[in-house]
């Protein structure tokens, strides 16, 4: 067999990895990789695993949640409750060479996947597991991130109750680490033939990266709380102002030639020297200019709430300062000048039985990448019997006779049509 | 030169990577690599880049933030404005061996760093950029944040201004793909010899993946707004709940077993039921409990507030819901029981010069991980010498005269021994 020739846009071409994992962690690394060329299969129980069903539905209940978080891997329908199944998953896992042997899977219950039981499988098998906390009870990103810090400090600083985060960031970046985990455990096991067993605890994503930002330090070292600010960034000038149509726009003064520019952008030179001279401070360290947000805050703010958004944009355009203008997810769709109606990793995309929707390629911009990671997400076990033929070498007759016991699905005993 | 012995906690010892990043995105997917066993040589200007300056500070004015951000370096301090200090940093590029020549880089202005300037260095290079936006312009973190929809749907119902995240989920999830980058391309260098240059762009990690959550899907193909919902969780049971001393516990009731121990734990099994018979539904179905929140939450409330968080947490430990205490920064240090003080990656770890907290080793757990990659940040320079001596054989008068002309630091003329 000849293994597929890579080329720039297609870096993981010949990888394969078997996908055993739901919600967001686990099947968005197993996308990153997909998105990079890799043989991705995510193996489903028949009818789906229940994440093929949560909201946003279509009008015709599809899910656009599953359908935008497996893109581009290939998916086959196996009864894994049955011996006979997991004897399939396990024979796909223990297939020859030196890119097959690796599972992604978030089944930390799963007696049969467990490290212990795979380890007769294929001695240098290679698994990620994506788990919830260490000490075995299971976590979700929104229990997670209650217990790190950040709900208590998000928000208008009013508010007396936790403020929870939208994106589940947590799962993302536990989806990265297990894409990251893949790529540096398959490194190894080509310098020593050894296969490796690394485990992800969701509990620990969100506790690093609390703690990789300075929250812990600062709370360890200084002992004083970090307080709710709004949408004031914490130890520089940054903030949102509103205009005068009722828009929102982000600034943020990172540098020196940032806060100058918008001072003189919106006219305050004389008060803020002033303020500067009464004060005896200079504004232009940024540790100053975030002890005295407040104040100059107020003090810019008339100048954004006099004129609408469209001023204030060819305004901000020539200035020096960093800005963008706050959108919702209708005005990011619908908008002309969006970020994604600029973005030429975007493209619409017909998702068959789902919709057409804007769908991206994939975000590392490899140099000579080209369109083809911008694929949809698979029907529920469209690739079944490819992937027994070519992985396994089954033949027909005994694909269907698989089919025709229920050992795989779909249950109509060949690829589905639509799903 | 013969390779350090990879093992398994170190899988990426040999791997060498020139860091010329600041702030969080470059440096946390640099942190990753090193805390993996990568030898990750973080470049800086003389007197270090403006990153190293940021709050949090410790009493003495030394950034916590810093400190977090850039563990388990070496760190090598070059006049990087001089034709002389460029030339070192490229020679650092073009040192031979299959596992150098990296570069990862935000400092995607500078002339002598981009692409075609160093495709002479070496032929076979990558560089991995992180840039703002893919029109040139800069972002950052909370810019891009606002331009992609999530503020208009985070924090509670009432609330007519957009909420930002505290968390730069961006930067740190550009980082990993970064991370990623690195990897794959190093890989495919190993197949075909060929250098790559990959690109990310800050604007476009936050587009993908608030794509692959289902909002853009659900934006175009729904045409309906997503509202702003507090705490709550979109298409299932899950939100917080007051108790009686004062705390906050987020529930999530993500599978109808989860649902059917809340209710059983918050003793209303007949009036739900009841409202089951009289709406005609079920709530066992994920979509209806959503669409139901409400009223759930109002009946399910009084037995969280009239109960203290001890109480309540033994009743939920023998329950088989998701949930969790929420904990500020300070409860998170020293509640003995929260996850910082229950995680074995962490330990208390003395940052000279900075002050002594905990710090985790890499969260990536590789079988018979060991403890070596929980390392403090180092010192502006510490390894300048030993950098310049290792990798391009230069000797020690060669390194004085360095010291001496303001061509490297620390200005001492030797390794910084305290910064």
């Amino acid at each position: 067999m000849t293994p597929p020739e890579p080329s720039p846009s297609r870096p993981l071409a010949g990888l394969r990895v078997v996908d055993i994992s739901t919600y967001v962690a686990g099947p968005s690394g197993g996308m990153t990789l997909a998105q990079l060329g890799a043989d991705v299969i995510r193996v489903d129980p028949l009818g789906g695993a229940p994440d093929m069903r949560r909201l946003a539905h279509n009008a015709r209940g599809r899910s656009l949640y599953w359908a935008s978080l497996n893109r581009a891997k290939r998916s086959i329908e196996v009864d894994l409750a049955s011996d006979e199944g997991r004897d399939l998953v396990r024979r796909l896992l223990a297939a020859p060479g030196d890119e097959n042997g690796i599972l992604l899977t978030n089944a930390v219950g799963a007696k049969w996947l467990a490290s212990d039981a795979l380890s007769a499988v294929r001695p240098d098998l290679i698994e990620v597991f994506i788990a919830g906390n260490r000490d075995g009870t299971p976590a979700v990103d929104y229990t997670v991130n209650a217990e790190v810090g950040l709900p208590w400090i998000t928000g208008p600083a009013g508010i007396e109750a936790p403020v929870n985060h939208v994106l589940p960031a947590w799962d993302f970046l536990a989806g990265q680490h297990a894409a990251l985990a893949i790529l540096a455990a398959e490194r190894l096991r080509a310098r020593t033939g050894k296969g490796q067993s690394v485990t992800i605890y969701l509990s620990e994503v969100a506790l690093t990266t609390v703690a990789h930002m300075g929250f812990i330090a600062d709370a360890a070292v200084n002992r004083r709380p970090r307080l709710r600010d709004g949408n004031f960034v914490y130890g520089m000038f940054g903030t949102d102002f509103g205009t005068a149509d009722g828009r929102r726009v982000m600034i943020v003064a990172l540098t020196e030639r940032h806060w100058k520019s918008l001072v003189e952008l919106s006219g305050v030179e004389a008060p803020v020297a002033a303020l500067e001279a009464a004060l005896g401070v200079s504004f232009g360290d940024e540790t100053t200019r975030w002890k005295y947000r407040g104040v100059l805050y107020d003090l810019i703010r008339p100048w954004f709430e006099s004129r609408t958004l469209d001023e204030v944009s060819v305004a901000l355009k020539s200035a020096r300062v960093l800005w963008a203008p706050y959108r919702t997810f209708e005005e990011l769709v619908n908008e002309p000048d969006s970020l994604l109606n600029r973005s030429p990793l975007f493209a619409d995309l017909d998702h068959p039985g789902i919709g057409t929707f804007p769908a991206p390629r994939s975000v590392l911009d490899f140099a000579g990448a080209d369109d083809s990671s911008r694929q949809p997400a698979p029907a529920l076990g469209q690739h079944t019997d490819d992937v027994l033929r070519e992985l396994l070498r089954l033949d027909a007759a005994t694909i269907d006779d698989l089919h025709a016991r229920g050992v795989v699905g779909p249950s109509t005993g060949g690829p589905a049509r639509e799903g």
